[in-house]
């Protein structure tokens, strides 16, 4: 078997056998494939797919690359999304879980282009150590129930290389590679039950329902044939989650939702939302009875007091959770009125916010990166009042800009216009929930 | 302009433009691209394919990335075969095209696989120098009409890369990218009359006439709009071409043709055919003339005698014309006969001799690469006494093994019986020549 053989047998629209999937993976391990074919296989699977039964192969033998963590008897959740804007769910969904006696085996990404990443998120916390061991990890999951971290080296180590290089190459958007990667590590990492929150529409993977639904299916198979037990809930990622994109302010904004000063719109609804469903699945009770735990772990500051112990025990300072100031701060901070933008008008109705867009104004203000090496700003960002479906005049404040960079401000202020739909009749709000996969309904 | 946006474009299935074409060819030129981004954006041309803009934008844009010689008003031709097994066409023709007043600037390249190369051929003549520099490539032409040389480093340097990675990544049967990759080094050499010898069937990249006719019309028109104009012979590669497969054995046998001892046969057809579209071609004079030409040049021995002056000029040993045993000699030698692979039976008719297998077949015993490194042995080879439609009993001696390993001879003779089949109703020869598309007839 050589590396050239599975390459042409892909591109040519036959199925890789379980050995040949292995022998892929194993090439990468082992350091003994070039970049140059790893990169044309992909396209080709980009092109020509792959059944469930080679995902769940590639997916397997992704996992086997590195190590498999075991919590035996330990109840785990873990909730996965593929990636928002203002997506700050798991911040205080993983608390919550965990106050409610499931451990949440959290390993989580960066972000990168328009999507931020749970950990910047977290390391906007002055002290907070994403980096822990896989023995401190395993260690703290024993003691606290609840870990959030960065994916370490042991895990999926074939998935770190094939990502990258996807990144690069423009074969990121692969039903079968999404499956393999996220399931590979999820698998990895130990957890038993894993909620995945789909995101559908502009500035997501899947722009719609259709795809959404054939990479639910898949995931889920994935999981069933690896002994997790995985439930897709398909979002509607049209907007930004919530009022906040940037990494200090989606920490604020999920300490508020854990102080319960939160308690509608469409970032309580998902955190709640999906918090419910990992603990009915889970536990196995009723979806209201789980929702009931979550409200009764918000309402008691259960909670908050488990972020505060994760932050403590990794290493943040817990004095942001009293003092927002404690947070690097802007330096320059912008309020846009909807007449700086829009002129005169009587009143209209927000009918559009560009997520896509929105996630690239937080970037350029400082809150992301555009290469992987690149630094980011804890501080900046973009706080929203509005969404989809309010009722406007021109004197309503619709966004503050936080940023150190006065010509990304600049930037940032001139393309707002083209981020946000207005109309003059009334545009209904839906539920961002768009639809529930269970585990079950997947044969 | 990213690589990655244009990667993205064609794999969405978009045409690239001009710019992005120069932009993609330049980052090669100037070494600003990791090989992975290229691989990926070749796979995805494999799929989605290039329109004839698109392609010629790409011949001339590796074109550019290197020299263009010009002969100016001197009259040139040259051919070019798409690889075959005993193709030594090349060979004779080369030296019978340039002693009718043409000049031939052939640029040729090695063998691969079950393919030969006309460099590694002219190499088993002792001492024979394919490595001129452009300069003496170019004086060569205008003293002697005649050059055969492997293709300098100032040639299409981006093709040479390019083609490289296709061959790692299984790339290389895509109809834009194989266009761009002949037309860019056949302009760039200078000539201004090409013709192609396009193989089809099996052991040849196209494996029917549809396909082929496809590729012709990408040749012609590429060729067109770069001031090359070009005719494509679609020929049979269904049965080795001529007796022989191996590198000196291939030179013994075009100098037999020089000689005028070889009269009929494929290698005899193909060669006169194709050499005298070249003379009326580039002449502007009919066929039958230019046939008439042909024929005089090889009966007069004006060929052979160009031939000799070529191999003095390029520094090889001419005595090979005079004696063979001046070649490289294989220790072992080893007949075939009907009755050793065979058995015994009455007669039959030769049906298929497998041109793919065939060339397989000298590559292990020598004659061949499997990896660019790989040293050749000049003296080992095949030659083959049997032709498709031949009439045979048990003692017919069919094939000589050639070779310096008695492994490979033993390897091989196991191997033999697959590789050609009998019949026991007789079988029609036919002409190797399918179809000439001639440069006028695609618009």
């Amino acid at each position: 078997m050589t590396f050239i053989d599975i390459i042409r047998k892909k591109r040519d629209g036959f199925n890789l056998t379980k050995d040949e999937i292995n022998y892929f993976i194993n090439q990468i391990k082992t350091n003994n494939v070039v970049d140059y074919q790893v990169s044309a296989l992909l396209m080709a699977i980009f092109f020509k797919g792959m059944t469930f039964e080679e995902t769940a192969n590639l997916t397997e033998a992704m996992v086997n690359s590195g190590t498999r963590v075991d919590f035996e008897d330990i109840l785990t959740c873990d909730k996965h999304s593929t990636g928002g804007v203002g997506d700050k769910i798991s911040i205080p969904l993983a608390p919550i879980v965990a106050s409610c006696n499931i451990a949440v085996p959290m390993m989580s990404g960066r972000g990168l282009g328009h999507t931020g990443g749970t950990l910047d998120k977290l390391e906007s916390i002055p002290g907070f150590n994403v980096n822990l061991t896989l023995d401190e990890f395993k260690s703290q999951i024993k003691e606290l129930n609840l870990a959030m971290i960065g994916q370490t080296k042991e895990i999926a180590v074939a998935d770190k290389y094939l990502y990258a290089l996807r990144d690069a190459t423009c074969t990121v958007e692969s039903i079968p590679l999404i499956t393999a990667s996220i399931m590979s590590k999820k698998i990895a990492e130990g957890t038993k039950n894993l909620v995945i929150d789909l995101k559908v529409g502009k500035g997501a993977f899947m722009k719609n329902v259709q795809e959404a639904e054939e990479l639910a299916e898949y995931l889920i198979k994935v999981g069933k044939l690896n002994g997790v037990k995985t439930t897709v809930v398909l979002t509607d990622m049209d907007e930004p989650i919530g009022k906040m994109i940037g990494n200090s302010l989606e920490i604020i904004e999920s300490i508020e939702l854990l102080k319960g000063n939160i308690k509608n719109g469409d970032f309580y609804e998902l955190t709640t939302y999906l918090s419910a469903l990992m603990i009915s699945k889970t536990l196995s009770i009723g979806f209201e009875e789980a929702k009931n735990k979550v409200l009764e772990s918000i309402c008691s500051k259960r909670a908050l007091d488990k972020f505060k112990q994760l932050i403590l025990k990794q290493n943040g300072n817990p004095k942001v959770l009293e003092d927002y100031s404690v947070f690097p701060n802007a330096k320059i901070k912008k309020d846009i009125y909807a007449k700086d933008i829009f002129g005169d008008f009587k009143t209209k109705y927000i009918k559009e916010i560009d997520a896509f867009q929105f996630g690239l104004f937080a970037n350029s203000l400082g809150a992301g990166r555009n290469k992987k090496e690149d630094t980011i700003d804890h501080s900046a960002g973009i706080e929203i009042f509005i969404k989809i479906g309010d009722l406007i005049n021109p004197n309503t404040k619709i966004l503050t800009l936080f940023s150190n960079k006065e010509e990304s401000i600049i930037e940032v202020t001139k393309k707002i216009k083209d981020a946000i739909n207005l109309s003059d009749s009334k545009i209904i709000k839906n539920s961002k929930i768009i639809k529930t996969i269970d585990y079950d309904s997947i044969k």
